[in-house]
Parts: C-alpha cells; structure tokens; sequence
C-alpha cells in the first residue's frame, strides 16, 4: 500500500489531463474515465484506477464510489493499438498481454473486494472490458441512449475475460448471445438481462446516480463493509455453507456499535448517528 | 422427531391466539402466520413452523404446504424488540443472537429439506427475514399490492442471511440493489427479479394459491420427494455431475410404481392412481 | 471416433425416412428431427445426432449446428412406449432406463462440449428432454407460438435430467414452477425465464436462424473454439479462479494468427480472413 499514491492527494497529477478525474463530494468519489475518445482501459488507466480504489479502501472520507466517463463511449475496452504495437516485442507480446489481461482481472476483482459500493454511470457505448467493468460493479445506472457489447469475437479474440463477469450478472443463453453474436444491446435489453439496474434519461442521469450515491452514502460504513463481503463470500458457497457463515456474520454485525445505534434509533423512530464502530 | 407436537394434533394449542395457524384441506396444509402486527419471526413463530414442518415431514396427509398470514404485513422478519431486549444478558446478546440466526437458517433450510412443496402466499410487506422466507420457499404467488424488501442497511444491520436465499433466486445486481439501498419494491419488480412467481389481484389471492397448491397436490407425492431432493441437490453441483446424479435419479423414479401406474395412465388415456410407490 | 458415421457422408442412410436429416450450406449444418408426429428422442435418434456432432466436431468445413425438426412438435422428449415396452426385460428395464437416461445427458454434455455453437430451432412444442434439448444449446430461436413445458411429474417421473439444463438457464424459481406443476408456458414466458433467445414469426423463423448461424459463421471458427469451451469452465469455478483462467485463455487467443488478423483488420477497416489458427 505505501506506494500507491491517489490523484486526488496529489492535485498536479489530476489536472485536466489526467487519465482519470477524481472528484469527491459528500462522502461519494466519483472517478471518471478521461481517455477519450473510446476511453480504453490501457494499462496506465487501469493502474490509475487500481491505485485510486486502494486509497478508497484505507480512506473514511468516501463511502460509494461511482465511475463515469467523459464522452460518448462508457469504455471501449483494451487499448488495441498499445496490445497490437507489442507484437513488435521479442516474445511477440506475449508478457505484454499477460501483464494486461492479469491488470483487468485485478482491477475487476479490486472492485469486488473493495469494502465499499462501486456504482457504474454509463453514458454511451460500454465494450469488451468497458462492458466487464459495468458487471464486475455492484450496481449500474445508466442513460436510455447506452448500448453493452461484447464483440471480441468479430476480431478474432473472444471476450473470454469480460465473460466472466458479464455470465455471473445475466443468465447463461443471454451471455452467450452476447458473446457468439457480437451484437450491441440497447440498455432495455441490458437491464432485462440483469447488467443494469436503471435507466435513467440522459439528462438527468448524473443526478440520479448521485442520489443513490447519497442514499447508500448515508448508511454505516461498516455496515456496507460487512455486508458486501459477505454477498460475494456466500455466492460461491453451498447453501448450507452459506447460511453458516451469514448466520455468523449476522451475529458479528449485530454486536457492533452501529447495529445497536440503528436498531435503537428505527425503534425510538429517530435519525441514527453511525459511529462506524 | 419425537418432542415434536404438530398443534394440529393438540387443538388445544392453536386456538385463535396461536402464533402459526395450521388448516388441513384435500392434502393442502395452509400455515397461517399470526403474530400479528408484524408476524415477527420471533424464535416462538420460527420453532413453530419448524416443528410444523417436521411433521409434515412424516405425515402422508400433506402433500403440499402454503405459507401465508394474517392483516397487512405477510411478515416483516425477526423481532426486533425481542433481539434488543437480550443486550441486557451477561454476553450483550451474543448466545441469544447466535440462536435467533441459527433458528432462521434452519427454518429456511427446512424448507428446502422438506420432500413437499412449499408456496408462499404474500399479501402486503415481506420484509428482511419476512423476504427471506419468501425466497426461500420453493414458489411464491403474491397479490398485486404485495412489497418487498431487505431493508438492514437502514438500522446499521445489513440483511445477510436474507441475502442467502435472494441472492439465488434474482441476479446478483438485482440483489444488490435491494441490499444496498434497503428500498422497497412493488410485486411487478419482484418478479421480474424472480423473487415470486405470479402476481394475483387481491381478492384472489388465497383462491389462486389454493388451486396453485390443488394442482401439485393431485401429483405423485413420491414423485414431488424425488424430484424436489434432487433439484436442491444437483443445483450445486458441476454439470457433469449434476447429470451423472439425475440420470440415476430419473432410473430409481422410473422403477417405482407412481411412474409405472403414470406413464402407463397416460399411455392409455385414463386418470392415474397413485399409491406413493 | 472410428465407428461414428455421419450420414451426410453415406446419403443412402440419410433418405426422407432418416430420423434426422442433415443439411449443410454455408458452413451451416442444420440437423432436422424427422421423428414424427412426436420427434421422440428415442435410442436411435439420440444416438443418431451424438454421431452427427461427434463428426461435425472433426469437420471444418461445419462451424455452427442448427438443430430443428419437422412437424408440430419441437420434440415430446424421450419415447415413453420404448421405455414401458422394456418393462417386460428381465430386469424390469433397468439396464435400459440406465441406458436412456444416460444416453440423453452424453447428448446434452456433447452439445455443450461441442467446439462449435449449436442453435436451437424451435416450432411448437418442446416437452420434458425436448424442452432439456433446447435448455442445452447455446442459443435458442422459437416461434411466437412455440410452448415449453417440463411435465413427467404429470406422468410420476420427474423431469429430473431436464431440470439440469433448466435451473441452469432460468431462475430457480421459475424453473420450479415448470416442473413442479407440468405447466406450459408459452414463447414470451420462455423468453423471460431465459430459456430462449429470440421470439420470430412462424414463417421467418428458419430465415432468422439462418441469419444468426451466418453471422457466427462468419467469425473465426478458432475463436469461437477457445471462447465457448472457456466459457462453460469458468461458469463453474470461483470468481478468482475464473478470472486466472480466463486471463490466460485470452493471452493464448492473442497468439492466435487469427485474433493479429482480426485486430489488424479491424484496425485497418478491413474485412478479415480467418485461417483458423
């Protein structure tokens, strides 16, 4: 940890140049993806973001993090033309490639570890790893006007990775028509399909995004904490297993400082004041 | 098995004040939460339906199980008053917290074990532990006015044991955004999450889950134990072996008589009789 | 692989009497139930269509498989007259129930295993391992006025071998209610539980699919190869685990000559030639 450094603790990096913007309000950071005009998830934006969500994690001034982007494209994916000048390397690529596919398996996994909500706001297209990065986080909202695809497959290199996110958040039939077809969704379909949770217009859709922001912002830290964890926890477990361990992390919550504050306060019907504790 | 005591066999018990409300009908056992205003789960209605669920178990009279429960509330979840009350005990509640968590689990699981089907019947709030028992039951039919919800987040005690059961009944977001947010959602949303089954109108209700309950009933009983084991139990294993296990399955069901007496009713056109062989 | 004959490559045995007819064009193998009036999947047809995928998974010149069928009925699943008459085996028909049995879940796996899509095509009615056959490929197609339907309970056989591939495709809920209560459900229902893709007007149907198979057909039969057999094993393995296997399926797959060709065309604004390796 002591070597990552967040933009925001350090403004000169994060000017208007930087590859991400980090803004943070009222308890929600809101990262967005500054590297149009298809915002690819290149290696200096996925370290950018790895960094930044690692400070998240230490860092008690934000509870709910949001990435956005700037443009009309969400993220288009790898950097194809930094992978593709690699071929150049005396492997071929190949370490290049692992370094990059290994990154995007982190970041993914860095937003489902992370003990805070991430929330995706989508405006415009989202592809390939630009589409693994709205099903690897928590929730999604995104404009009426915002289209998913997964199109690897029309150049040869089949969304394997994104897969893994984007067949955990739909049913099987409906991945793979994604997958096979290479064929861009609108975001009716999307949220039938279980990528997106909302559509919002595209002029209101900052907004809404910030009041689930501010709503999630606005219960225990801890709370969120312990309950995120458990949710990825438990999936991967027999239902036997899972409810064991729910029923312990229940017990563990419930003897926390804000379980009692919260429970106290909805009975005496007053405002709780979450200690994190 | 032994200690358990149906209060359907001690009328005694379950007179207008009983917790759980057990009526009997053509194979069709309706338990009726009463505990009203809440129909908490507190640990007397959860050992209750538990102990109810037992002998069920064992009772050739019932073939299915609804659900269901009195005034405006089909349950909203533990008791929190009775959880608060214990943090007076010498451990803060932990022993008492620990038995309440552990009771849920095992009503759920229950559930699940039980070799008959189990339908809910909401009309009004299903709320936390309230949802849970809805997720949990192998189907649920809901009025159109019915709501739903897992709102820990909001009292600093995230719902994680209710977690457990919607996390597999809806997609992983859909979860998400009911856990995160504890937002209320309409019975339209609830199935399209795959937290219930059919939208009813109100005055319909009971007629329709009892047809529902009337149809499954005039099953195989052998037939329903068979299939719904092995639906819990391939569920959670790897395809390959979830068929290895079914194709045995299908094998062991083949030879008994229920199967041979249906198909050879079918065959020849006629009603079958089944003896439950 | 010795034995495996195709009869597309003995048309004599693939007459207007064969009990599946292939067809290939365009890289498009459409195998056609001719089992009429039910489409029964009975021995000889089951074994017929796994000889016919063995062979189309050594043929390069088929790159993706349409299975459809003649008449009303999609297929009434196996051949209940073929069971009952082996009642009267020594055995009471065991061996032959086992055989059955086992036979249709090589079939299912070999669809799955297949390195190849496989679409279903689906007119009228698709019943118990014929509803199984269409939860079982990669994508399905139905007409508006196709039904679904799961009803060996009905029979006192539980469609216990179905509800593999169908808990797998659809929400547990939704999957219980088919084979708890033998109902049919129709094409839009279908839809919403996930168990088909596209709902096409009857007589656009084959047009539709026949546009879906040419799209897939066009891509790089090699990529499709490495993506659909990643992405049923990583669907069974823990998230961190799927993410290290399919970071290195994707490092594998830039390797490729056909992901550089892809890349480089799409780079270029080319159309690009596959060689498939």
């Amino acid at each position: 940890m002591a070597e990552v450094v967040s933009f925001r603790k350090d403004p000169n990096k994060a000017g208007d140049g930087a590859l991400v913007i980090p803004q943070l309000s009222d308890g929600v950071l809101r990262l967005t993806l500054n590297n149009p005009p298809a915002n690819a998830l290149s290696i200096a934006v996925m370290e950018t973001l790895i960094g930044e969500l690692q400070c998240v994690a230490e860092d008690a001034a934000v509870r709910v993090v949001i990435i956005a982007s700037t443009g009309n494209v969400f993220s288009a994916g790898h950097d194809l033309k930094e992978l593709t000048a690699h071929r150049a390397d005396e492997d071929g690529g190949e370490a290049f490639f692992e370094e990059t596919f290994a990154l995007a398996a982190d970041l993914m996994l860095e937003i489902t570890r992370l003990p805070k909500p991430v929330i995706a706001e989508i405006d415009g297209l989202a592809t390939a790893a630009g589409c693994q990065l709205v099903a690897s986080c928590d929730l999604a909202i995104c404009t009426d006007t915002a289209t998913f695809c997964t199109p690897g497959v029309n150049i040869g290199l089949f969304c394997s990775t994104p897969m893994v996110a984007v067949s955990r958040a739909a049913h099987r039939k409906q991945a793979m028509e994604m997958l096979l077809t290479g064929e861009t969704i609108d975001a009716s379909t999307a949220k039938d399909f279980g990528l997106v949770n909302r559509i919002v217009p595209k002029q209101y859709l900052t907004q809404v995004v910030t009041k689930y922001a501010a709503i999630i912002a606005s219960k225990s830290p801890l709370t969120l904490k312990i309950g995120k964890e458990a949710f990825y926890r438990q999936l991967e477990m027999p239902i036997e297993d899972a409810y064991g361990y729910a029923a312990q992390v229940m017990v563990d919550n419930m003897l926390t400082a804000d379980a009692e504050e919260g429970i106290g306060a909805f009975l005496s019907k007053r405002m709780p004041q979450w200690t994190g504790e």
